[in-house]
């Protein structure tokens, strides 16, 4: 029997704790896990400042303590939103349920017919990556807000220094 | 110290046990092993019937048993040869060495100073994947080609049909 | 003699009673009308929320009882002005005149030597598309101000809830 | 209750009598009809003459006398097979069985989970499209092989002259 | 020897006094200049109202004088920050140096290896590209803050009609 | 009064004496020349090798003895013939005619109402860029074909070790 696969889809500019907290809530209810990493073609701009392969990394080495199989791939943005969930589906593994907190994307899962789990609830006590990005610019602690394979990606791409220059 | 990473880059229609066999030498190279899979945007045709996702899959179940950290990412085309190297670092995790046996993918990274190994002596004995799509049209056993994983891939989302339907 | 042809250019979302008053006094300019729905990629945004297929039936559908030929196609945007001409002569069939009251399509079509008129004034009175969207998401009679099949589009598609979602 | 639509798609270079006889066929089958002209970006070639304006003319003109509502409607390739169903009910009115003899096309609506009905018997004994356009290339007798419309369309935009000037 | 090449990027809405001060400093520091016209796809806006081939002619026109070898390229956004500079790269003459006061492009030049130098020191007292184009929609004497030819450029194209109708 | 312009079209993979020996004819023809560099975007192929960037180099610097104000502007490849003659309107400064052998480019200037001069009898006895091609990967004698600066740059990008590299 194929295994029970849950999509988790999130920018992850970057990848913090509560993203954590809800991938270890999502894995306890899949076989397996999917995590795509939308506006993968975004970098080096305030809002999307780590380029897809940075943001697979930060994934890949949080998630590798946890005792599942997981697919970490970067989804390029389409402009187009009809055809959105078609284009997640071809660059992800088949899943049977998404997670999200994006109102536009529960609404496209949705209207696919896709059962898709609002996410909102797990990571209420969180930080944004608005947030988060702003402390870093500010030079405030943000470090407790991300797992330490996060911070070491930040660091060996000097990720401050980048969203500083490009703000 | 960051560790040191090895790319290798292939379309993969299947991922078949040359490729199995390359990945193995390579993992023996290299701290951390990063496959990129191209044409990712390609799918449903005689030449790249499989989607990136179904070649993830591929790629993980079959690396899963290798004793090293993947990261196996989708490249779209971009039909630019002049920034295509570009393209590849920004969706995968920095990596300091490629293997790639297409002439064209040597050249490009050759000419963006990065270092390349060629593959071809690797899988010499094995069969192309034009060939094992060859055979799975014509009804022979393509599946000796592949490794288990492969085959299951396969299997579920009817590869053998959808090739020959599309023929 | 080929027939006269006016083309109606907007992005009709959705297309309301301003906008069939104006097909009514350009059916009776031309002997064809020919209507190009722009923005056609576009979909699910607070400002794009109906599909193209979905703008097409609101426009044939209202255009049903009218006593001309018609032709209603989607217009994708291509993000270059200098082009957009040139793409709407090809997606649309032959036209004598445009009329539009965007002030940048009636710069683009008079710098190609195409006659436009503008439309200002015959809607005058009319909603504007965004009026009626904020009448849709905050609950209001927003039925008045659309012909009976855009209505019955709208809910057809769950308009008003799609909407509300991506507000 | 919503009107059953059937949806006919090809690529129309030019809409012949073979066509035309699929969606007689068709007409009687469903309430609305829906046409989806493929590849309705390409143009100028030998392959795709006729631009889509062009080639919406042919077939509006042609199922006007058609006692049923149609919609047609241009596709733009997207290069990308498996969002490509998508993107055609995106650009499309909603439709409940699609209509095709183009393996792929059938191949792809049948993942999506769409009905999709083979054309091929309908059209058996009229030429294809190819053939069509050697015929007027070499001067051949193309008229009957093309409704009455067509031949308009054809000659007013010096079809025939296009053809042989880009071969 | 190859010429030492330098590149001086920018949208040139319209090329200014600033630009042509600059372009002279340029000129006496290297043995080639490459100009390098950003955003060349945009036209028609508020921000970007002339074409790539108007900024051509305002460019290659004041420079006519200057005595050294210089290359204008157009260079279309490609709306991934991550390719850019291997983008510019493709489009140019090799060069050893670029020259730019956008935060993002000195950013990306210097993550790709590439030295690039400050521009802002230069044109301290020269007008912004943006209020010159607001001087011209209100009428103001716009004139003065830039170099003969690219106000005879401005005159040909009807460039203020173009701006004030477009706002 | 507006100086009369004359365009020339073409890939120039390499630029020739038999483009050398067209552009001096229309040089003597028109007061200022336009060169499009079609297929900007493609390199690295056998049909395409050279970058735009590296045919500017050529071009200009073939043109630079010539006594006439010059503009070299990559054309990047759109996809659409119904809009190529707008993009290349918008990347090149307005020209009064367009020279080429194209039998496509001819008719799409045509079409457009563009006056285009056939170019063939200026370059009958000279090579095609695919036989030089032909000659730098067989080792023969290509010099003899094109200007001096286009060896140069050929030298300088090692053209001819890529030219076998990715045959």
């Amino acid at each position: 029997m194929a295994p029970y696969r849950g999509c988790l889809i999130g920018r992850f500019q970057p990848f913090h704790r509560g993203h954590r907290k809800l991938a270890e809530y999502v894995a306890d209810d899949v076989d397996e896990l999917v995590v795509g990493i939308g506006s993968a073609d975004a970098s080096h701009t305030r809002r999307n400042p780590f380029t897809a392969g940075e943001r697979v990394m930060m994934v890949r080495k949080t998630l590798e303590p946890f005792d599942i199989t997981d697919y970490v791939v970067p989804i390029e943005d389409l402009d187009r939103n009809s055809v959105w969930v078609s284009h997640v589906q071809s660059m992800a593994p088949e899943f049977d349920v998404a997670y999200s907190n994006n109102p536009l994307v529960i609404r496209l899962f949705s209207e696919a017919g896709i059962e898709v789990r609002q996410t909102e609830m797990f990571d209420r006590d969180e930080l944004k990556g608005s947030e988060i990005r702003r402390q870093m610019i500010d030079g405030e602690d943000w470090r407790q807000h991300v797992p330490q394979p996060v911070q070491d990606v930040i660091d060996e791409v000097d990720g401050v220094g980048r969203l500083r220059d490009i703000e």
